[in-house]
C-alpha cells in the first residue's frame, strides 16, 4: 500500500512507478477517495518526469479497471475496432464499419459526439432521420451478431477514471502528455472489447500531434498498451494538414460516406477508408496482408456490400434508410454560397484546425457538451494541397442557416487557405505504421 | 490577464513568470477563484522547474498582499524580527528577543504553536501562570513601545495564500522546494512589519534543509526577497546536528532560557543567542558590526537587563513574574527519570529529529494541530557531540507523567544517541551567513 502522497513523491523524483501503486491511485481517484489536487500533482510530475511503456500499460489497466467493459466474447468474432485521434472532414467511420463488416469482421464501435473542432460520428448518424444511437448492451451485440455492424453511445459507466482524468488535465496543463494520451484512448479501446484494434493516429497542424514523429511516439505507445492487454494491435500514422474529405458537417459527412460507398467519389477520404480496412482485414486474419486487405476492401465498395451494410445498420437502428438512396432527404441548410479564390496559385496550406472551428461556428460543432447542433451547416473545401486554383474560381463552399453568416464564414474560408506562386508537392496521406 | 491554465502552462514549459500573474494566480487561490488541483499542478510545475529570484519575490509578495500586514511604521524603531527555520531545544526566541529589547530594539514577534517534531514559542511561553499570548494588534503595537519586546499569536488574517498553499503543499509532495520555502518563509516576516529581518536557517540531520549547501540556498533566497521588499534582511545557516540545548519541552525550555538569561549557563544556545543577537544589533545600525553587537548582547545578559526584559513582558501580558526567580513555579512533571548511558565511548551523532518526536510523543508536542499539549513532559540530553560519555552515567533525563512512559521514553532516547569508539569533533556551531 502507497499513500497517493508517497506516489506523488516518486514520480516527483523520476521513480518507475509499480502496477499495483498506479492502481491504487487511479481506482481511489475513480472512487473519488483521491481528491483532484493530488492527481493533479501527480499528473503535473508525470507530464514533465514521464513515463515509462509499463507505467503506461499500467494506468491503462487501472483505467479500465474502473469502470465496465463490453464482453464481444460471446460473438463470433474476428471483433475488430477503428479509431482516430481526432480529424477534420475524418469520416472513415462510416466507410469503414461497413466495409469492414462486408469482408466479414464485427463491429461494435462505440463512438463520441464532436467537440471543439471535430466531429463526432454520433451526431453525423443522427442526422438520419429516426436513426438511435443510445442502445442497450444486449441490443449492441445483437446486432453486431446478426448484421456485423453497430455503431452507438457507450452503454453503462465505461473507463469513468478517463472521463474524470480528461476533465482534470484539460484545466491543469496536462493535457499533452503521450502517455496520458494513450492510457486515454486505449483504455476506451480496450473497455470496447474488440479483440482487433487499429489506431489511426492523425499527424499535422490540425492534430492533435503536430509532427510525425510524436505521432509515432503515441502510435508506438497505443500499440504497446494494446499488445500488453493481448490484443491484436496497430497503427497507421495518417496525414491531417488538410482536411480529409472535403465536406465538414454532420449530415455532409454522411452524404460523403454514401457517396463514397456508392462508388461516385474518390480522394484521399475514400483511399484512406480503404487502406484501414486493408489492414483491419489483415490484423483479423482474414487476408494474408494489407495490400490484399486493401484490394477486398476495394471489392466490397465497388459492389455495393459497403453500402448495403451501411443500410443494414440504419435499418436496425430505427434510421430512414431511403436517405441512402435520396440524399436530398438529409437535413439541408437554407443556403448555399460557393467560395471563390482570390489569387491564382497552387494551394500550400490550410489551417485545418480554422476549417474545423469555422465548421462549429456555423453550428455543426458544440462549444461546451451541452450545446446543441445544427446538422445541416457545413464547410465544403475541395481544393486540396498542391492543387491548382484560379481567382474567381470556386474553392469550396458554406451551407449556413442565414446569408449573413454564409458570407462571414466565407470570408473566414479563404483566409485559412495559404495560396502560393509556386506548385507545392501533397502531402503523402500515410506516413507511417506501426506494429506490436 | 492570464488565465490559471496559461500560467500553469507556462511554468510547466519552464518560462519564467511575471509578477502580475503570479499575483494573478496567487490572488485568485487566496480569494478562492482558483481551484486546489490547478495551484497544485502548478506548484508541481514548479517545484520540478524551478523558480527564479524574481518569481520567489513576486510570489513572496502577492502572498503578503492576501491578508493583512502588521505597521510597525508608528514605532520609534529600530524594529527587528528574527525567525528560525525550526529547530529542536531552540529556545532563542525568548533569550534573543529580551535581549534586542535591552539594547535598544523593538521586538513584534508573531509566533506559532508547535507542530511535529518542533516546539512553538507560544505553547513554550503559556506554560508560565496567567501569560497571555493571544493579543490584539492595539495592544502589541502599544507594548513594543512601552518595553520593546511582544511575543504573541498573530492577529487578523496574516499571509492567508500562505496557509492555504502549506496546507497543499503537504499533500502533493510539494514541500522542499527551496523557492516555496523562501516565499513561505518571507511573507510572514514580510506581513510581521519588521524594519530589520534575522534569519536562523537550520541544517543538519534535524532541520528541514539537510545540508549546509541546501541551507545556504534557502538563506540567500530568504534574504533576495527581504532586500527586494526593501527590509535589511540577513541569514545565518546554524548546526542542527543535535538539540541546541539540553532541554526539548515547554516549561522546561522557559527555565533554560530563564537561567541562560540569569548567567547560569554556558554551551551552544547562550552562544548562538549572543551571535543572533549581535547580528541584529548590527543590522540595526546599533553597532558598528556583529562582533561588537555580540559583546553587547553579553553586557546585557551579564548584567540582567535581559531578564528583566523577559520580567517586564511577561507581566505585560499578564503572567506571574515570580516563576523568574522561582522556577519551581512553572510545571514540573510527577516523574523524572535520568537516563543513563549504556556503553562508554565518544557520542558520534544524534538522531535530532527523532529527539523532537520523542518529547512530542510524551505530551510535549502535537501530532494535529487540535491536539493539547502537556507543558511539564520533556526530553532532556545534556550530552553534546564530541562529548566522552561514560556507561552508567547520566546523559540525560525524562520528565513524564507515569513511570511507564519515562521508562519507554528513556530507551527510545539511547536508541537515538550514537556513541562511537573515537573521539569526534563537535560540529561548528554557525556555519555561515548570506547578507543582501
Amino acid at each position: 500500500m502507497s499513500t497517493p502522497i508517497e506516489t506523488i513523491a516518486r514520480k516527483r523524483d523520476g521513480a518507475e512507478l509499480g502496477r499495483d501503486e498506479l492502481a491504487e491511485l487511479i481506482g481511489g481517484y475513480a472512487r473519488e477517495q483521491v481528491p483532484d489536487y493530488q492527481m493533479a500533482a501527480f499528473l503535473m510530475a508525470g507530464y514533465l518526469n514521464g513515463f515509462t511503456r509499463a507505467e503506461a500499460a499500467a494506468m491503462t489497466e487501472a483505467m479500465v479497471a474502473s469502470g465496465d467493459s463490453l464482453d464481444l466474447s460471446g460473438l463470433r468474432g474476428p471483433t475488430v475496432d477503428k479509431h482516430s485521434t481526432g480529424g477534420v472532414a475524418d469520416g472513415t467511420t462510416l466507410i469503414v464499419a461497413p466495409l469492414a463488416a462486408a469482408l466479414g469482421m464485427q463491429v461494435v464501435k462505440l463512438s463520441g459526439r464532436g467537440l471543439g473542432h471535430t466531429g463526432g460520428t454520433l451526431d453525423k448518424l443522427e442526422s438520419i432521420p429516426g436513426m438511435r444511437v443510445e442502445l442497450g448492451e444486449r441490443a449492441m451485440l445483437d446486432q453486431a451478431e446478426r448484421i456485423g455492424l453497430v455503431v452507438a453511445a457507450q452503454s453503462g459507466e465505461l473507463v469513468p477514471a478517463d472521463r474524470a482524468i480528461y476533465a482534470l488535465r484539460d484545466v491543469t496543463a496536462t493535457v499533452g502528455n503521450p502517455a496520458l494520451i494513450a492510457a486515454s484512448v486505449m483504455s476506451k479501446k480496450l473497455a470496447g472489447g474488440a479483440a482487433v484494434i487499429l489506431l489511426d493516429v492523425k499527424t499535422g497542424p490540425g492534430a492533435f500531434m503536430k509532427s510525425p514523429e510524436s505521432a509515432a511516439e503515441l502510435a508506438g505507445l497505443c500499440v504497446d498498451i494494446g499488445a500488453k492487454a493481448g490484443r491484436t494491435t496497430a497503427a497507421l500514422v495518417t496525414d491531417m494538414s488538410q482536411p480529409l474529405g472535403d465536406l465538414v458537417g454532420n449530415a455532409v459527412e454522411v452524404r460523403e460516406a454514401v457517396e463514397v460507398l456508392r462508388g461516385e467519389r474518390g480522394g484521399r477520404l475514400t483511399e484512406l477508408s480503404l487502406v484501414l480496412t486493408g489492414h483491419l482485414a489483415a490484423l483479423a486474419g482474414l487476408v494474408p496482408g494489407p495490400d490484399e486487405g486493401v484490394q477486398a476492401a476495394a471489392a466490397a465498395l465497388a459492389d455495393g456490400r459497403g453500402l448495403e451494410k451501411l443500410r443494414a445498420m440504419v435499418e436496425a437502428q430505427g434510421g430512414d434508410a431511403k436517405v441512402l438512396d435520396d440524399l436530398s432527404l438529409l437535413p439541408s441548410a437554407p443556403v448555399t454560397l460557393p467560395v471563390l479564390a482570390e489569387e491564382t496559385g497552387w494551394l500550400a496550406a490550410v489551417d485545418t484546425e480554422g476549417v474545423g472551428r469555422l465548421a462549429a461556428s456555423l453550428g455543426a460543432g458544440r462549444q461546451r457538451k451541452t450545446d446543441t447542433i445544427d446538422p445541416a451547416v457545413a464547410v465544403e473545401l475541395t481544393a486540396k494541397l498542391g492543387d491548382r486554383v484560379e481567382a474567381g474560381a470556386p474553392v469550396g463552399a458554406i451551407m449556413a442557416a442565414v446569408r449573413a453568416a454564409a458570407e462571414r464564414a466565407a470570408a473566414g474560408l479563404l483566409g485559412l487557405l495559404d495560396v502560393g506562386p509556386d506548385p507545392v508537392e501533397p502531402p503523402p496521406l500515410v506516413r507511417g505504421e506501426v506494429r506490436a
